[in-house]
């Protein structure tokens, strides 16, 4: 189970552009394509957080015209979007080695109760000044929040931003997998769904933690190595000081213990390091977390930060 | 394999709100789940004209603040928006059944050679005056034409639509259909694909008709039956005169009469009929068309349009 970082899709000085994202799209998939000709089965998720954030914009200022969609329905737009960029790219890199990739459209199934719902947090498409703010949160039956302290526009949406507890799709993703299909699913962190009074399911507007996300899918799907892959190759101990020292394998224990100190940022490595940590204490045998262009060197043991039981 | 008409997700007189969509799925849906529990294994396909040209107005009217997408990425969002909307009720109305459902995005092969990539006269999207649909074409490389002759905006962008020659997903979803998934897929007609020179898949902005590809589809995954879910229970010969007949069963050579004959509309049955036509004429048992309502009685064989081998 591969958690592809934000950058893979958009570089964060990009504006979006589709042949941007292609561009980006080709990098990452080439070193998927790499593990994938070492024999791994293979599932992929991603981010979503810039697209959603330009569909959201384009939403509302097309409003006058076209009804709005939810923002869980712009979290399916965004799996649709980056699916099909990430397997045509795959399908053209890997076609001659009779390797198929799908992307299955995915819902990550939350409880109504999960606190976050009481108290959202997690900013979601874009900033207003105060006032406008407000009128969107009226109009739209939204939480608006400053979140930051200075600037001209410093409100946003915020929703929750609950723990997956389950895959709905997940015995279909697991099957593909099995039958060697290199799997997109649970983009974005997945279209978050309750199970209503009457046990149905029923969208809701959050974000998922695509690591989170991810983690719950390796599990349900029987990974045994979930890779996270982000900006740097190692998850650093005494990040940013002299002592700065790479971490190449830590116990649950250490990870615990390491977390407890504060060495890994919140918003960052901090909840890459506890959604690897959730996979291997649920019985997944390795999580590693290292950059993009260390992907297959890291499966292979060479780099990489390795998060094993213990 | 089923194709849904355009009407099974929005109605002409709707603006095409989310809950207006979900209401429309529902009855979809409901039809659906009562042929699953018939027994028969199900591959879906659906429409997406109303959804793509809401998302191209708001591509546009938010282009002063994020980049636009290319026509190939909004099909692709539809697959994931309709998709996420019909599997979750199905998912709903056949969980107790055991029955899975999955949305696999989906490429549909074509030729840059089509001949209608030298003369589009497909319309999408927003209408504009003559001098704004001049400028938005010379801006965007598109080809514009008037495609009505009176009122105020009569101009719209034209794109190809080329015949389908391949499902570049089929194996994926013939493999999910046979251990018993219910499978969307190929939305709006799948999203246009050319092989490139070097035999690498590549968007193209074209709209694929959807019955034509559900055709190809049914054909790629081996189905034994298609049908065609409209607006009527019947095709109808002399449709709109005093000797107006229904049409029960016609084999493939009746087909080609009445068809020649002008009795299918161009645009509407026509295309219906001919879709149907290929499924049989290579190799399909029967294909079905009547309306979304009578959808599991037509199966059985008590109504509907069946078209036969001969």
């Amino acid at each position: 189970m591969i958690a592809l970082g934000g950058n893979a899709i958009k570089q964060p000085h990009e504006r979006g552009t589709f042949e941007e994202q292609m561009r980006n799209v080709e990098t990452a998939t080439v070193q998927i394509a790499a593990i994938a000709r070492n024999g791994y089965e293979i599932a992929i998720t991603h981010g979503n957080g810039p697209q959603v954030g330009n569909l959201a914009i384009q939403q509302e200022q097309g409003a006058h015209m076209v009804p709005e969609q939810p923002l869980v329905v712009l979290g399916a737009m965004t799996q649709g979007q980056i699916g099909y960029m990430m397997q045509q790219k795959l399908n053209n890199l890997l076609a001659d080695d009779g390797k198929e990739v799908a992307t299955v459209v995915t819902q990550v199934i939350v409880s109504r109760d999960d606190p976050d719902f009481q108290d959202p947090t997690k900013p979601v498409g874009p900033y207003y000044d105060e006032e406008t703010a407000k009128r969107h949160g009226a109009k739209n039956d939204w939480i608006v929040k400053q979140v930051r302290p200075t600037g001209e526009k410093t409100w946003r949406r915020v929703v929750p931003s609950p723990i997956p507890l389950g895959i709905a799709e997940a015995g279909v993703i697991k099957k593909l997998v099995e039958s060697g299909t290199i799997v997109i699913a649970s983009g974005g962190g997945g279209i978050p769904v309750i199970r209503n009074g009457e046990g149905k399911l029923e969208g809701v507007d959050a974000v998922i933690d695509k690591d989170r996300a991810g983690a719950k899918l390796a599990e349900e799907v029987d990974a045994n190595i979930f890779l996270i892959l982000t900006d740097v190759e190692h998850a650093l101990l005494n990040f940013g000081s002299e002592d700065e020292t790479p971490v190449e394998k830590m116990t649950i224990t250490e990870a615990k213990r390491y977390l407890s100190e504060g060495h890994f940022k919140a918003g960052s490595m901090g909840p890459k390091v506890e959604a690897a940590m959730g996979f291997v204490e649920r019985g997944g045998e390795r999580a590693v977390i290292t950059s993009l262009g260390k992907a297959a060197d890291a499966l292979e043991g060479v780099t990489g930060t390795h998060i094993v039981p213990g």
